[in-house]
């Protein structure tokens, strides 16, 4: 069988409806039973050998060909390909999500339309909505929103990635109290008499001891846990005029510059939801979470990994890559903060799907 | 007891020659029975309470006293303090990289020098000249090498990382045909008629193919297999003048910049010593590397991430946390490869360790 390329799609008559439309969910129907298909579903037909070459303006041509043409002529096209092959293979109808297609949503920036296994294009709601991407291109975080992504990478590999709003079940009870004095010493402060219970159960800081030492009661604070202790009034420094929360933040702002606000109110917002925040240096990322730790002797798993980011953070895909792999690797979800400088927080969850 | 501090340095009199330096490595001999530690030491031995208080210059200061003053007085001395105390107390001797201590190396940069487990300070080979610095500091790769690296993070716990040299045992033996054409295709070159073991043997590229498809021999180089292969003569392409090395390097140079150059480097490089490098895109890497390919089926377990880096490059500790720890949990070691513009590779491996 054979296709006209006309106004960079493929019109394909003889038993096309029957056969590629109705059955298999291919292209829409032009009347009669010939059918419009895209380039890329065109390219899909070729390849299976389901169509044996497409006519264009000057020449007749075969998959390599047409594959080559199109190329030149869609932006994306072979990522595009790439990907609606492989969903084809997976058992999955999809069609473009371009007007005219069953399932198009208007959205610019979605690639393909995916059907639930079993259904057909235009029955029911799209499984997917799929956004493709090379892995050499940012990402907005406000483009991963209610979609799949779908980076191809260098290698033509196919890593699908879903987003979704995390769940804080926090339940940690323990609130701390308000005659805390501490020392700020370079970028941690020391609180020489910490209370019972101020690390066992509200599990701030970590305690200054050793097998064998005469302080036994010292805890030594991040600068944002002594930020956020500081600015809900329970926490005031010795040897400082002005009141710790300044002291500390300006502290913080001198070894980490703005990034350091950004991280207190993502700690502060944690803390609020009774979740607690804990440094996620030795996974890379800003903080681990816990929802309930009611004692530090029977820590549960920690649900979360969180990276602090801007409101308008643009996703490298390999960077991404590697911090949904490593939270996957130890049973965390990847969750960023997307924070603005006014302190406002909205949270995305980025998690790796098998469709 | 009680210690008197003078330029720096606290004296001990009594019998703390015998107590300290003989039977615990502490300080270095004065004459007599007396013996000078540094800060790091007199606060260790207040903190344990094998002495009283420090006379300061106008008090008498007890180990919180002395460690706020030290604090002020002396760079990083709460890291050193955290990472001295936390190697004690794991059983070692150590004293600090300092002239007149023993096992100083006159390097710059150490800061601790430790013994092996059951020697003291002076006996035989140190086991680690140690380097203390807080996760906010960036680390140049050249202070790196040779010295284990101790990184105190935010909330005071302690990581250890330890630099070598990484072995590529590389025997690959499939060498690629010398015939092969290709198309440039966006960032990727499809070889349509691949010869037999070019993918299978060799691990070159990604077949395109699916499970009912005309096309079965095409398979998909990234921009860098593509170059390696025309650098080596082995690769033309169709539809393009110029030299195929030339055309795919311009294509690579304008989506990944001068790292392109970096990264093909490092590729011909493995290439040359019989190891199979492949994107390292899933883990974030840029390449994952196989020392010993026969047959794609029986593909063995990928030995080393390697991540390409400049010359000059300056770790950030969190971020070196993040490769070195997703490494550690997929079984590899983790290798930056410090590559100069004009294609020279230096190897270095960071990997974890536990004194």
């Amino acid at each position: 069988m054979n296709g006209q390329l006309r106004d960079g799609r493929v019109e394909i008559g003889g038993n096309a409806r029957q056969q590629f439309y109705d059955a298999r969910g291919y292209g829409t129907p032009m009347g009669g039973n010939a059918i419009r298909v895209s380039r890329v579903e065109a390219a899909h037909l070729l390849f299976r050998g389901d169509l044996d070459s497409v006519d264009g303006e000057d020449d007749r041509l075969d998959f390599q060909a047409f594959f080559l043409d199109s190329a030149s002529a869609v932006d994306r096209f072979a990522l595009q390909f790439l990907v609606y092959a492989e969903l084809r293979d997976r058992g999955f109808y999809l069609s473009p999500a371009r007007e005219g297609w069953p399932g198009d949503d208007g959205s610019e920036w979605t690639d393909l339309t995916v059907y639930p296994r079993g259904t057909k294009p235009g029955d029911g709601e799209p499984a997917h909505r799929i956004v493709v991407r090379g892995e050499r291109t940012s990402i907005p975080a406000s483009d991963l929103k209610g979609v799949t992504l779908a980076v191809v990478d260098e290698e033509s590999e196919i890593t699908y990635l879903e987003t979704g709003t995390p769940e804080f079940d926090g339940a940690t009870s323990y609130g701390p109290p308000d005659s805390l004095v501490g020392s700020l010493i370079d970028d941690r402060v020391v609180v020489w008499d910490a209370p019972e219970g101020f690390y066992e159960h509200g599990f701030y800081g970590q305690p200054l001891t050793a097998r064998e030492a005469i302080v036994d009661n010292a805890v030594q604070l991040s600068l944002v846990e002594a930020a956020g202790l500081a600015a809900e009034g329970h926490l005031s420094l010795s040897d400082e005029n002005r009141p710790a929360v300044e002291a500390i933040r300006d502290r913080g702002r001198a070894v980490e510059g703005e990034r350091f606000d950004r991280r207190l109110a993502v700690y502060r917002a944690l803390r609020d939801r009774q979740v607690v925040p804990k440094t996620g240096y030795k996974f890379g990322a800003d903080f681990r979470t816990y929802n309930t730790v009611e004692s530090v002797d029977e820590l549960p798993h920690s649900e979360c990994l969180v990276r602090v980011v801007g409101p308008d953070h643009e996703f490298n895909p390999r960077e991404l890559s590697l911090d949904v792999r490593l939270a996957g690797g130890v049973r965390k979800r990847m969750v960023f903060a997307l924070t603005g400088a006014n302190g406002t927080v909205e949270w995305l969850t980025v998690s790796r799907l098998t469709p």
